[in-house]
């Protein structure tokens, strides 16, 4: 099944950072409220001492985020490149070292002339980075056409149910703390028994949380075929995106969708369910997909 | 009070999007359901026929939300720089135009080394972009020292339901389609009146939101100082920033608060209110400007 194929030998710290503070509020009555809030920090990613982005985040798996980043941004193709990650919040940085840098003395970038793609794709950014969207629009739209998803993932309204109520029964920040969007990675057994969470990651973007999740997929070699992927948040475009590039062919998510994930979603062949709150659920895409669901009344 | 001082004589389209679109999909029962969902739909700015960055959102303000990202970004310190503002949906694209440029046939960039300046912001920004975090971090945080808010805005409990009832009684996209934000900017008299709502935008982003807003407010020129703002949105640092840079010293917030969004606010001297729901709200900063708050039980 979903299981790992090789955990890459990577050199990783693991600073994750406390989650929450907790700071004085006055409510309505006029009473003194403890209230814990959500941490948000900036994190610098250098790639072979190079500046590549801040990201602000909750902090509770930098390495991970600082790896699915690089991944879902395409600026490494595979994790057998690189060869340590190494948080430091004294200086808000993660350094992620290459294996040419580390090995040879010379960055790998630009040693094959990826110094220039780098640029390149740097410099694309900058002009098809949106407020509040992330940072992946231009490019990706293009190379959408080249993702094949597994087009025989199979999903009930049996398994719909179990993933929620996994999430439910999870431990959370959101539910101390608020102001977090959370993502799960849930294995999609192909024999019927029921889904159970295989990663759970809140960040304050919760273009971060995927990110989270894509960094620990690559680390543990898992791909995305026999999974779902849940969301507390929206199904944007950017969101079905980087589902799409991680292989994920089920997406859940508990609150709606734009015009533009639809549309993706059915044209790559995402099966999405939306609006997934108590026994509620609203299938959008891949009703051919969708197993033992109810006869139309 | 806050009245227009001055509409900025500039030449706009008025190409709001339709909002939302209905699509089918299958409830829990079985049952088919037409169900609206918001747009999203790629935008992109051009100033003097320069790329800049591509947007996605909503469409229901997108000239507004061009000349507030301009001002956010402050990449143009005036509206009276600009000559118009043209959004055409076939191309997904708004053109921006300097008054050098429609005056003189010559980029105001060009001409006065601001093409330098610009490229050095824009080159700055690709290294300080966050996933769901927008464009504003690194630049940004070195200037908020120098903003100086109002300190003497004053906000009550009454006005703090005013609002809250205000935006309840909204029309608006979230409660037809929901996967939107929402942004009100409230007046907040000093004579003791009630705060209305001046300007309502929704987004797909909740930085497009307050960006949009803060396009209306440099079209209408209306500074922030006697104003609120209020949003559904989480409110992160860089809501805070954004806010402070409009010159707004009081923020409310149906959400929760991240850790540095609260420890810039106090330092920057704005009124935070949180947790907005119902008749339930907590006030996380500036409580020396909170009146007729009820006494301590």
């Amino acid at each position: 099944m979903t299981r790992p194929i090789r955990v890459a030998q990577l050199a990783l710290t693991d600073h994750a950072r406390p989650v929450t503070t907790t700071v004085d509020a006055i409510d309505e009555t006029g009473r003194s409220v403890p209230t814990p809030i959500a941490g948000e920090h900036p994190l610098t990613l250098y790639l072979d001492r190079r500046e590549l982005v801040t990201l602000m985040t909750l902090g509770a798996a930098p390495e991970h985020l600082a790896l699915g980043w690089l991944r879902n941004q395409r600026l490494v193709e595979s994790i057998d490149e690189l060869a340590a990650v190494q948080v430091d919040w004294e200086t808000g940085s993660v350094a992620i070292t290459s294996r040419s840098l580390r090995d040879e003395g010379t960055a790998l970038w630009a040693r094959s002339g990826r110094e220039a793609a780098l640029d390149a794709t740097l410099g694309r950014r900058t002009v098809t980075t949106g407020c509040g969207q992330g940072t992946v629009y231009g490019d990706l739209m293009q190379s959408l056409d080249t993702i094949r998803l597994p087009q025989d993932a199979r999903v009930s309204q049996a398994s719909v149910y179990a993933v929620m109520e996994q999430v439910r029964r999870h431990e959370s920040i959101y539910k101390i703390a608020g102001a977090v969007h959370g993502c799960a990675l849930c294995t999609n057994p192909r024999d019927g028994s029921m889904p159970t969470i295989l990663r759970f990651v809140e960040d304050v973007g919760r273009h971060n949380a995927v990110d989270a999740i894509a960094g620990w997929m690559w680390l543990q070699g898992i791909g995305g075929a026999d999974t779902i992927f849940y969301t507390t948040g929206r199904l944007t475009s950017e969101m079905v995106i980087k589902c799409a590039q991680m292989g994920i062919p089920v997406l859940m998510s508990r609150s709606g969708l734009t015009g533009m994930g639809h549309e993706l979603a059915a044209r790559i062949g995402i099966t999405m369910i939306g609006r997934c709150q108590g026994r509620h659920y609203l299938l959008f895409t891949g009703r051919e997909r969708f197993v033992d669901a109810p006869p139309a009344p």
